[in-house]
């Protein structure tokens, strides 16, 4: 399968990046907005990759690029560019294509941070209503933590929750994250279920603030 | 310490009873609106600890009675009786009285369970503004399945957070939750904060929908 990771050059971009390098042979293409960028990071992705002996094909391309070449578009963008980020590669999708979401919207104020959900009532509604017509949008990989997913040392139990309205799209990509050693999709329903998801990114940071010893957090239900 | 379970008789408040009891020496009082309920499910919850050779003195009350001799009292009753339940035991409370609230507030749709807060932001603000001045507000055991709670036979490896604006309240409902088996009190700030944790548990319902073999579930932070 071919992954676009748009916006693959940020924190949760590159997390992805490595562990699909490091634990499946699935093509990934690293997007953003500044083609030289996506070039540059995805050559550091394929060095640390080269370094544990794990032989891949990282390239890296503008946005648009990345889109209209892959299966499965990630846009691992943060929320406010949500919707920017599909407009301009809108273009290049089809109804094979599959848009993934793992975008939240927070806001911060002196108790800590807070979902901030927009006016479509989450940032997953948000994606679904600027994808164009027939394009399947899910929801997935909220609730890791960047700097854990990144950090290939790293072995975790995660659970990430996997919504949308197209079941066969939901599977397609809790397949891909199960094949994230460790990591276990969870199916969290339909898009109308994404706000108690997307809320709980800014819980775990508001935990690892308060609690000692607890850092790089993700959510296990059991 | 002596804890009162207000709204004790319903499935939070008997998971509750039975942990402390089995697992700790504290006092705890199952309150109700109607005291021979109470009486009927303290004796109960007696019977089956007694059952597996724990001694504990159980007792039943009206609400007002149970409030009124307890150190730490749990409003263990649904989101939209929590105004009348403190309103019906404020001048039974003082500033040595910890009130904690587990309530949620719910709605259902097709696709299931949603987050449902009250217009004050969430159900233990709410709470907040109907307790007397002074006395402080905990909100804990918001995402603790009440199935897997009451059965002693379960062993189980759950967070609980606990949040809340009183620092020295929120540490002993902590230590509370801490000396229940298996259970882990995180820290979640203030209660500002209150929203995400109390959106966790319409989630839990709906990740036990979807997914074969998964209920009743907690939530573990690693």
């Amino acid at each position: 399968m071919r992954i676009a990771l748009l916006g693959g050059t940020g924190d949760i971009g590159q997390g992805l990046a490595l562990r699909w390098g490091f634990d499946t042979g699935h093509e990934v293409l690293i997007g953003s907005r500044d083609p030289e960028r996506a070039r540059t990071k995805a050559a550091e992705y394929e060095t640390e990759l080269d370094s544990r002996g794990v032989e891949t094909d990282l390239k890296g391309f503008a946005n648009e690029m990345a889109a209209d070449r892959a299966d499965v578009v990630v846009l691992s963008v943060p929320a406010y560019h949500l919707v920017d980020t599909i407009e301009s590669v809108a273009d290049r999708l089809d109804e094979e294509t599959i848009l993934v979401t793992p975008a939240v919207g927070m806001k911060r104020d002196e108790a800590g941070l807070h979902y901030n959900p927009p006016s479509a009532g989450s940032v997953s509604a948000l994606a679904a209503d600027a994808a164009p017509a027939g394009v399947p949008v899910v929801g997935a990989f909220h609730n890791l933590p960047a700097g854990g997913l990144a950090d290939l040392d790293k072995e975790f139990a995660w659970d990430t929750l996997v919504f949308g309205d197209d079941e066969d799209a939901k599977g397609i990509v809790a397949d891909l994250a199960r094949e994230i050693e460790g990591l276990r999709p969870l199916d969290a329903g339909g898009l109308a279920n994404a706000p108690e998801v997307e809320a709980i990114t800014p819980l775990l940071v508001n935990i690892a603030r308060e609690n000692d010893g607890l850092h790089d957090l993700g959510v296990r239900f059991q």
